[in-house]
């Protein structure tokens, strides 16, 4: 358990240091399959006082197994998706600026070039409002289901991150360094589209023959880009 | 009295550090209401030379009781915020980029997702414009006056910041540490808001019932955001 | 002359500081009236190779009286200034960013908020377009010669800069300190004046008695911003 | 061949100095006309990971003579500049913002001012999208053939980078660290001309003999920027 510990504190450190996080607004978990578990950021702690050692363990039922702190309050929206989709391992929450923009813009991120494809197989998603009822009810469980019934029957990590209607985005990959990886990259490719439809406002997506030229130059199969693993 | 100016002098230095200050350009005060004294900065020293002896204690009636330096020529605005409300522990001014884009625009902040309805309830408001003779008159007295026609009955902590029209923010809180966080998130709302606003100029403000859930996940007796205290 | 040529070191040195300039894109100087010279940056040499000792000693008449490098290629421009207005006392020339997108857009920055006015005094100008011959001819000579025209027979410290029409800004101040200073609130006003623009773009500039009010509480007699002298 | 390793791996370091580059979204390679090769970045590698003895040299018909890592997977793409412009000694691929948001706009970068014109003799042109054909084929030798295409028989030191459509940019120069020098060049006018664009959209390009004058002062037989070399 320590060393998942250790790997999502890291993911967590990174956040600021990439410049997704103000304050206390972002949190990153990971899970271990084979003994039905999670860890994830306590909720509230100031990043500059947080130790690996206070991550919190909460079980797939969402009880807190080992910590002294309670977990990030978001935990049941990592939970469900952990539980959704078998080839997710790590979970990443932020309220990075250009993301959260096109959230409250309600709109999806058009993929618009290959540094987007390099990464996400077609837009970046956009859920529709939770409604009243499901905001009053169980917040973030509902917010996590929102997200399944946005993504669906995709492979996930296809499309590695959405973004909640009026909230931010949530990311995700093979691990807590891989979620990091692309809720870093989704920041990105949201400021590049934010800025190229202000250059051409009726600028067209990605051809499909380029989108995935670049999609599987970097994964599957016939990936050539990087070195041999 | 030596405490109450550390945390001033820290949250003042803290204004740089987060990129809310060009120059000389913010200040933040504290109160204790025991003693019916403020602590705020000097008037235009560099954050480079201040030390926290360098805070300047004036009284309720503005006159300086101790200290080598001019208060900030802002000190009528902040104790009129501190007379009026009972529940301001601190106060902050800033001319922050995009909050003071906001203001000179001479438009609210709406209320367009979380992060803004975390810690705002409602939109930011933009004050009114000031007469030729509220600026001839009692200039920063009056700044402060026409906050408090703005915040009107409403819980200032329900809105701990608004904008004074083609001038800039000002933000409060509990303490001065708080009064400094809010100044923080106004700046980074502001900066969403804008981008938001250009992805999709038609978007509305947030339901009233997703901001009710964020402001009292993080607020009053229902809280249930961050560690019990 | 080492005291000057340490001040306008210091000052060029600040450029890349905040972020005023790319590689070698600036260059302040100072005047030394008494002695009838000028101390300015060499041209084209690198902010972190530079010494204070590399700084160029010019005459009025623009010949080289000390130092082993060539002076900026913008000598000339400096130069003029400096005869025109005598209480110049020092010079910087930048490509920051948003100056230079105004510049490049041919607009007048208009003052539209206090941060403005606490510096200019009225809208920073834009300069017309050098015709071809002006180019052809003594073209730094002439980029002096068309501020000259634009400030006119303004007060150049209520001015305290220009834009040069698809060029870029030139700032300047009673030494080459107060120049800096003046340069990079002149980028800060130009970055607010373009978002204040986007997010309303019919707003009108500043009252006459606002802007009125918060120059000459920085400036003049009656100023009582900062700390007696 | 130390040596070229040695320049090479210093401009890739720069990329994120400069903030260019997202994790490994760019690389640098220089030629050695005299032996036939390149040396180049290793593919996907970190650059907090790498060292000057792990770029990657590679013949000009593609094979790799020395290094234990696969080249960049762009190889094909710079050995096609190479061999069609033998002024051209190294080349800077990145994915940076601004340069790559025109990019994906399918718009040529204006030349909007002195800044752009310091470097670029006229507009930085976009490509042609590439047909399904291309990208199916020999797809990076086909990215390379297309900047050709597009540059024609102009002076590729006169016009030293590219957009590639829906991409980024490609910039080179004499050496690796002109190719460098370029590249954040090119980031910077792509900034500033999309702010421009916003400020003033009707504003038209750079006179010719402004642009002429620009260009002149710094590069050719009359330059007289800088210091003799």
């Amino acid at each position: 358990m320590w060393q998942l510990k250790q790997q999502v504190y890291e993911a967590n450190m990174a956040l600021p240091l990439h410049g997704l996080v103000t304050f206390t607004w972002g949190n990153v978990s990971a899970i271990d399959r084979d003994r039905g578990c999670i860890v994830i950021k306590p909720s509230g702690v100031a990043y500059e006082q947080m130790a690996a050692d206070d991550m919190v363990v909460v079980s797939l039922s969402g009880e807190v197994i080992e910590g002294r702190y309670r977990p990030s309050s978001d935990t049941a929206t990592h939970l469900a998706l952990y539980q959704r989709y078998s080839d997710i391992g790590g979970v990443v929450h932020t309220h990075s600026t250009h993301a959260t923009a096109w959230a409250q813009a309600g709109r999806s991120i058009p993929a618009l070039g290959t540094t987007h494809a390099d990464y996400f197989f077609g837009d970046i998603p956009c859920t529709r409002p939770l409604t009243s009822a499901e905001v009053a009810g169980e917040y973030e469980l509902n917010t996590g289901r929102v997200i399944i019934e946005t993504i669906g029957q995709a492979n996930p990590l296809h499309t590695p991150g959405v973004l909640v209607y009026q909230h931010g985005p949530f990311a995700w990959g093979e691990d807590a360094g891989q979620a990091l990886h692309n809720a870093v990259v989704m920041e990105e490719v949201a400021r590049m589209a934010w800025i190229t439809g202000e250059i051409n406002p009726k600028q067209k997506v990605i051809d499909d023959y380029l989108m995935n030229k670049h999609f599987h130059r970097k994964h599957g199969p016939g990936a050539y880009y990087g070195q041999p693993k």
